[in-house]
């Protein structure tokens, strides 16, 4: 993870392009980038998106990933540490044996927050 | 990187989630939580945004690369492959000598194609 | 159409919020109520959704709308004329001849740009 | 407001559209298009986006106001009734003597709950 972010930061310092990236406009070219994959997907079902456009999504994904963890750079945040604080956060939301398995309960624990 | 993306998992199955992860659905959920991130910098200047809402940042950078690596997974993409490739794609596009600095080129460079 | 323009415009004005209405926060601001639209349909399907959140789908789009009159009116854009034109243009690149039925014209044709 | 309507869902019935349209991607749509005028003010700041930008800013709102009357026409939402009362209902929660004027005041109060 950490070899990756450099690359990333290594590409924007080599064209010194910091100066442009404001962290609101690194976050909305994360919504947009995100836009980017969602469309892939748009009047299709999942199969039919994959079938049709799985490299794109690649690309895409990796966009998100790149925007993503420029921000979280410039922020100092560290990555790995917020994905395990937040899974276990989500944990205590929503524990096992309370959690598992019929969609029923998962849309009703949706309801009062997010679900990972 | 992995071992990140094996605790996402895990956390998913324990729970038996994946019956409601939709490729379409996970897509549309990184855009979700995208917005989530960029709601914070609403009506504010991105110094007022941090000083006011720095740890929900954190906490919604990690849950888009949740979503973003549980969709990489479900799609049998190698993330850091797909990064490293899309970064050599950039370089291509945006070679050092061309884009190094002044903003009016990264406009203009911006203006036939996404930008790093 | 004037006449809620007008309303959405009074609205703001009394309480002297143009000041915060800067075009780049109200364009952040409809893609921020059209996730909330979106929201409603997570892990759903339409029909779900609709039975689930009719009324909250009611006040995002009146909320998404607000926001975008208001944008409309701020840029003296005349949505009218503006719409008017973007059907006429839809009417160039799908005429009724080729584009009429089947989903398959209708991916071909989203392939090499937007679809109405 | 009632003609255009009858416009946008005369130019889908004559392409015989509407098989297409799915709530759920139509509320996707909409997300879309806001994200591709937002993506009209990426790295810039207003001014610099509306001297750029601005003709295709008119037709970015123009594809946003498109399927938002679509997705209401489909679920029998009267718009107009559906945008007054969303007016009244943040007249309530935004009463004039409270809510005029200062930024701090409008943060705040953004603060439990969306603004119009």
């Amino acid at each position: 993870m950490d070899e990756i972010i450099k690359k990333i930061i290594q590409f924007r310092d080599e064209r010194n392009w910091k100066q442009f990236h404001d962290p609101k406009d690194l976050a909305l070219s994360i919504s947009l980038e995100s836009s980017e994959l969602l469309e892939l997907f748009q009047w299709k079902n999942s199969q039919q998106a994959i079938d049709q456009n799985y490299s794109d999504m690649r690309d895409e994904i990796a966009d998100i990933l790149i925007y993503t963890l420029t921000l979280a750079y410039d922020l100092n945040v560290d990555v790995m540490d917020a994905i395990l604080q937040k899974i276990n956060k989500n944990a205590e939301k929503y524990p096992i044996a309370k959690s598992k398995g019929s969609s029923q309960k998962y849309t009703a624990l949706n309801e009062y927050g997010r679900m990972p």
